[in-house]
């Protein structure tokens, strides 16, 4: 378990004015505890209102006072929200703030239900908020997932050639990152050829790649906990003049919104300068989700770095800077490193090159 | 779409006295509509209150209408629980169930702030209750899936050697599920070696695989959104008569539960088979889970058969039977067929043979 994580929840827990936090959502119980199994329910008191306890069913018994070791575990006969309930009702808690994004309805019933006269008050990205700020061990471990994500995109390389299809390639970069000691990809990885590079959320097909075709591929990798995310489009033999303007105009936009990372600037301002710098070359409408997102336990954290996000970006945060255009039948171009935001600047994560690599 | 689908929900509706059903879960809304995305709600009307529509977000516009095909889809601007509350406000409808389990607190708050006077009534498993009686389409998926499995872990036995890692292995069978052309494993691979074997839900790890051990892998595979799922246990070398006799108890009892399978009979009369068969070897104690469950767009699905479960077997339902016996030290042993109820007994699903297998 983390005391330290879990202290910094008292300031947010006194805000509400509750005697303590329910929380639901595991990657925010694996973040407080360090217990990395499928079924908990973490109640962390208000300070001073007693011990901070770890639901689990019998399953985890073993793994949950090993991982979580110096917290109280309760490993529940049957449900876990019984059982928490049950804890609730013996100490007499009062007010209790819930998860309400982890919360299905049922748990909230279960609990509404077998604890009459609880005030329960719903609220979301307590936790979220602390994780945004990566400790130099979460900073260590996002660095290695990052390295190795491009030591299996590497390997993969020689299998990205014309008649391979779109699956194979997803399935070998799978393998190497496997191969490579990680847990799993952090989420399906895309291998998306020719026109279907301008689908923003193409999945890997049985599409043969073609010579002439812009191949985007956006891969990471699960390592420790932690997960890399990186895109990078390679043209495959040669490809058209525009396909090319399309891929520096996206690259100096990738860059421009780097140059703009640092702690105390606005999300939004960085994504401010991607579109600006598409604007620049006419594709400002050809570039249409966030410029980024933050990384962590989950490959989808806060903050989210889009119009009119006003979140400052603070030292500790690491994010992607990932703009693109997708241009219907010419294809698309996505170029994402992982990045570190610092007092001064940016680190980028991502070894990986960035220039145009032609197969 | 599936009009039989929806219209078979129909009862269910009425006997909730709602003018419709909110469908919050995935794979209910994928089975009901054909809608495969990642974000939707949709909303089915009563007999006669009107039509069905499918709510989903801007990055799935042109994927619904093409596999919703006949339905109306509704494109939400910002939040699909807001678009979908806005079209019940306008048909004016009063009482809607949703599924309690899919829902989350904050979609429930959502449609609860903007739908006052419109009763919210929580239902479970109504759809999964449909999905329990598979369709010759549906079992004609599944059954590619199982033999895409089988095919998998053939390719795999010849990596299945002393001193590959359990993570090896598990890499290796996933490779060759897609290489066959799977979607991706059903959950995570499993390959537990030696000791390793007796932890009912271990994970493959970096332990080296011994001559001598007995190897547990369970694996399945996705194919066109089914799933299969199939246990064997393999003996490295020569493996302890107690090993054997452990192994043929095992088998023996997935035997006598398959006999026991057909149209008619209880769910736990098919476990109370298995247990009784391994009682008779002095193992029920070393069997810590249920005999199986159903499979179909989810690998977990109704029914469970397991103690006290009252649910009938029907015809077109498709289970899995996979005792076990867990002993600490020597190892477990797991035997798991994918099997299709019918009117007169079982047929396996599952080719790949259950001898010892010892390599």
């Amino acid at each position: 378990m983390s005391p330290a994580r879990l202290s910094r929840l008292a300031p947010a827990i006194a805000e509400a004015r509750v005697d303590g936090l329910i929380v639901c959502r595991l990657p925010n119980i694996r973040y407080l505890t360090g217990f990395t199994g499928s079924s908990a329910l973490l109640l962390v008191a208000a300070e001073g209102g007693g011990e901070t306890v770890l639901f689990t069913d019998g399953r985890y018994k073993t793994q949950a006072a090993q991982e979580a070791a110096g917290l109280r575990v309760v490993v529940a006969r049957r449900s876990v929200a019984r059982a928490l309930a049950g804890s609730v009702k013996r100490r007499r808690l009062r007010r209790l703030a819930f998860e309400s994004r982890g919360a299905s309805f049922e748990l909230y019933e279960t609990l509404r239900s077998r604890l009459p006269g609880v005030r329960l008050k719903p609220v979301a990205n307590v936790v979220e908020k602390l994780r945004m700020i990566k400790s130099a061990e979460e900073i260590e471990k996002i660095r290695r997932a990052a390295e190795l994500n491009s030591a299996a995109f590497q390997a993969t390389l020689s299998e990205v050639r014309p008649g391979s299809t779109e699956a194979e390639v997803a399935n070998r970069i799978d393998y190497q990152m496997r191969a490579l000691g990680a847990e799993k990809p952090a989420f399906d990885t895309i291998v998306a050829s020719g026109p279907r590079s301008a689908l923003p959320h193409a999945r890997a097909t049985s599409k043969a790649l073609a010579s002439g075709e812009l191949i985007l591929i956006d891969q990471g990798a699960i390592l420790d906990g932690y997960s890399s995310d990186m895109t990078r489009t390679v043209a495959l033999g040669d490809v058209s003049a525009r396909a090319r303007e399309v891929y520096h105009a996206v690259l100096e936009a990738q860059l421009a919104a780097i140059s703009e990372v640092r702690a105390g600037v606005r999300a939004a301002q960085v994504d401010g300068q991607a579109r600006k710098t598409l604007e620049k070359h006419g594709l400002e409408k050809s570039f249409v989700h966030s410029t980024g997102h933050g990384v962590g336990l989950e490959v989808h954290e806060h903050p989210r770095l889009g119009r009119g996000e006003k979140t400052r970006l603070e030292a500790g945060m690491v994010i992607t800077i990932e703009p693109g255009a997708y241009l219907e039948g010419l294809g698309g171009v996505r170029i994402e490193d992982l990045v570190l935001v610092t007092e001064r600047g940016a680190e980028v994560l991502t070894s990986t090159p960035k220039d145009l690599l032609v197969l």
